[in-house]
């Protein structure tokens, strides 16, 4: 058997505790040596609840530790390429939060440094692996459902993220279509060639004011010839609503929202369901976890992470042409961009 | 008690026979005592199967019967901007199948014929009258969801007309998303400003060939801001796909697909059930009743039928909205359309 | 074609009522020319309300008409052995409503009146005429859960009876369970040998004083080795409970209840559908249709209807069998019974 | 916070490798320091595969160990009374998997020793963890059904064990239904005064041949009156059905059973969607790690384990009540038994 991977986390915030806590405790094959975080409390927090041996507040730490084989960032979007760049020079194999950053020319450069240096690098479109979700693309893939026609992907949160988020978040298509964009193109296995946005500011107008839109309707033109289309709401009150449906020249196949339980409850008024899995941390639990085993399996077998920096990149490219057709009211094609 | 309404029938092709024996079997207030068919022997044949005691080759007989209150329009789509008209003039009640015209100045002179005539005139938009779809509606009229935001139909046929109708039908617009338009209209009770239409030819080459598409997605702006999607395909191999879901900031109601029985089968491969309910006359059984039953009713009381003639003609100017956004690559305003 | 089948109904009551306009607006190969009812005025109103010729007091007046070649026994239940046998003896062909009598030697002399007259008797059973049922049976009959091993049937009321129909109502077992007892047999294809039943009074105290339980689960052993169990209730608040499973070595087969709509709401609170049809009115508005037309056809074409003198007599026996079970709280062979 | 729980599990078959596993990764206020197993080389692969730094042959060890506080009982069911009190006497918290022991005598004597050293006892009725079953729990609990009056409990397994187990498991009414008559007291709250089972050899005649049947329905009469029925089998083709129904004067709620995904393929033949997860490793994984999770979180903050040594013992008495009510094919008390 081969041995453990020796992980560093830079990035202590939500979405490093959770990786943290599943390399912990879910992962057998990770050893996580340390974590960074600028907020050096935060990061020796995280290492007492997961028995980190080392927590530190310059990332710099982890990159030139030498006993540290991959790094799995999780620091705010601003540094994703600039931490790339960084653990590629250093050798270290590499999970990326998406996006990778705002700018194409950055990510271009960044991937550059990872081509140059060899290392594996692995973005974090956690929803692929979803046991649902890769049900589906299973069953595109062998053919279940003949040649692709129409893509439906609905996407709601159950709540709007902090207007102060809103504001450096990149916008609706950059931060929140992004892992639509990224779950069309898994589901179809091929490139989109144009996008028509349409959207307002349904839901909250400070979300308008503070220059972005809450709800948004997407087409996707694919190459292949597939129409699909998005839905997206900052805010749907009975909670994450997360469903795919492709419908082909031989059949269907969709995918509903997960629940906590199985129970219905009939009463004088009518049939009652629970809601859905309420946001990311509850419905893709599991699919964290998978997705950080793919990347310690990669790294430990020496194998090719199956979403890889173009997986990161293209998705960029679409949430510029969305927001280009929504303001110019037209269809973009994703050629137009950059 | 009111009494009967007498009614004379123009057209005995499909649709006519059915409504022959809705009328016939189904609605005891009404009272059919003739039917016209070009085909004469059509016309026969029908009242013989239904009880009615006349036959008649030249619908004229039928304007001019003085005993008859009231006419089903069911004749070729080209002939009912003219039927409505002499029915008009004769001071019948007029029940017309959708649509009443391609031609929107055709469509106004008969409504203006109604108009002037004072007669009662009500469009074959069936699907209204489903249970399923009409508790959407009054579940949205009563703020159940709160504001719309998103609307989503999917209307799938389960196999295409023969291509000698195609030819003649008008195109994928005006012949099958006419009735998603009109339900999109009814479903939100607002207006549609402007239109975005893909589409393309997968189903069958032969329909690329007779000038028309089979598969489509349109998008819809509504005045009040809600954001629509259709999706139509002419072949959906497992049914009739007939679903309808809208979204709002207080929740969402959606509509699935009726099937013949509620069986579920599980055995070592998977749990099957039944298909959909095979195409409209099976799903719409009831719909089809009811719509009559509300037309016969509103003759009896006098009362104003529910989908009236303009219901009949925004959806027409919808089709070509959405025709023209299909070959400009660009939403289209329905202000542009006449 | 044949010519059309002139029938009798006796009984003007809501389950006569409901035949007659089942028979006079959906089955058009029936003619209904006389109705009887002791309360004359029931008979009138029904014949003026389903447009049938002849309204009379004295059914006799029915079993005289040479005109009338079949009739549908709608009476009170302890008028049924003795309608039959009238209407034998005048060589009508019989449609009655269960149970047949509370006496098995009643049932068999009527049986045999029939038997001996050679007309055709088919019981009112109409669940078998359900779509979904039918389903169930047709896939066990095909084979397709392999062996039934296990049966199960929930059937439970919306609502009790009146207490004063209690009394008379033969007791829950011949009165409700019956119609389950028949469609277990229906279902497996086999006889019932051995019948075990709890019960008490859960719903309604008055129910007890009168004499009678409204809660109960019985569990039958079918002579192929099957083991079935039914539980009725006679106050479900969320409506007519109406459901079947069988599981056999090969896979299950399972129906759920009927609904008014498809429509699923979504909010804050949950995922809300619709309760099931409220009660066999409902329910079994199509299998009523069926039933008749089944009858009105097996009389038409000289056919034998599939339920049988004997599918009305066995659930008696199985319904005794229940009782002495009950009451002496160990299981009873149906040959204990008679 | 308090500080972790030494544990020693006894016992490296498949559940004690399950737990070991569960307390190593998923439950990080545990610290597991021993694992026996009568089979070394078992015990040596578990505590590699799960970090466990020792590894025995023989238990006592584990009792005799002073850093341990609490021991997991995974050894064959005839050890459990023995190890239960070899373990209270040393002082040790226990955990020990279902059922006590066959014998009402030794499970008292063993249940006195516990009582007696005054350590904790929790007994492994993992499904009482399960987030389905204990939603219906607290429904029932709460009121939301009102009184109940009929529980149904489907509890099927996807194959048969191998013959050689069967001839030691005591039986299906204690190997298989004893999960069920927790279930039942759990859901209902109440105790069980009165059986009555029927059951069959229908899987596999073989299991006939080692004195066992492998198809049960079970009537339970608790002492509020509600009424329970059971149904078992050895294998449902289409995999492991765990399924609840409480049907009360309020309401009714019921669970049906998980699926890996939610995915639903529509092609020409019907609609599919996925069999249940296989068996109870992948129904209660979370289950196991729920209970595991209290078990440690008792002993850690000296709280009451929730499922109870009478609660191990209580089952028993069901099983032999059921056995001799098959066998003497009449409804047997409880009182009956002991």
């Amino acid at each position: 058997m081969s041995t453990k991977v020796n992980v560093g986390i830079i990035g202590a915030g939500r979405i490093g505790k959770l990786h943290a806590e599943n390399l912990a405790y879910r992962i057998p094959e990770a050893n996580v040596i340390a974590i960074a975080d600028i907020n050096l409390e935060a990061a020796q927090k995280c290492a007492a609840d997961f028995q980190i041996p080392s927590a530190v507040q310059d990332h710099v730490e982890i990159m030139k530790n030498p006993d540290i084989e991959a790094v799995i960032i999780c620091s705010s979007t601003d540094t994703h390429a600039w931490m790339i760049e960084e653990a590629a020079a250093a050798g270290k194999h590499i999970f990326c939060e998406k996006p990778i950053d705002f700018d194409l020319a950055r990510i271009d450069s960044a991937l550059e440094a990872v081509d140059k240096a060899g290392v594996k690098l692995q973005i974090g479109f956690n929803r692929r692996f979803d046991p649902s979700f890769k049900r589906v693309r299973e069953m595109v893939a062998a053919g279940k459902i003949g040649t692709p026609h129409i893509l439906r992907i609905t996407s709601r949160d159950p709540e709007p993220p902090p207007i102060e988020y809103i504001k450096v978040s990149g916008g609706i298509f950059l931060d929140m279509t992004i892992h639509d964009f990224d779950m069309a193109r898994y589901l179809i296995g091929d490139e989109v060639g144009e996008i028509y946005a349409a959207g307002g500011v349904m839901v909250d107008p400070a979300i308008g004011q503070a220059g972005d839109i809450d709800t948004a309707v997407i087409v996707l033109r694919f190459e292949n010839g597939t129409i699909g289309t998005i839905d997206n709401s900052r805010r749907a009150v009975y909670g994450y609503d997360q469903r795919v449906e492709v419908f082909g020249s031989e059949g269907m196949v969709a995918v509903s929202n997960n629940t906590p339980d199985t129970a219905v409850y009939s009463d004088a008024e009518g049939v009652h369901s629970s809601l859905p899995l309420f946001f990311f941390v509850e419905r893709y639990t599991e699919a964290y976890v998978a997705e950080m085993r793919e990347f310690i399996e990669c790294v430990q077998q020496d194998k090719t992470p199956s979403v890889t920096g173009t997986d990161g990149r293209i998705p960029v490219v679409m949430g510029y042409a969305a927001m280009r057709s929504y303001e110019e009211n037209r269809p973009v094609k994703l050629s137009e961009i950059e």
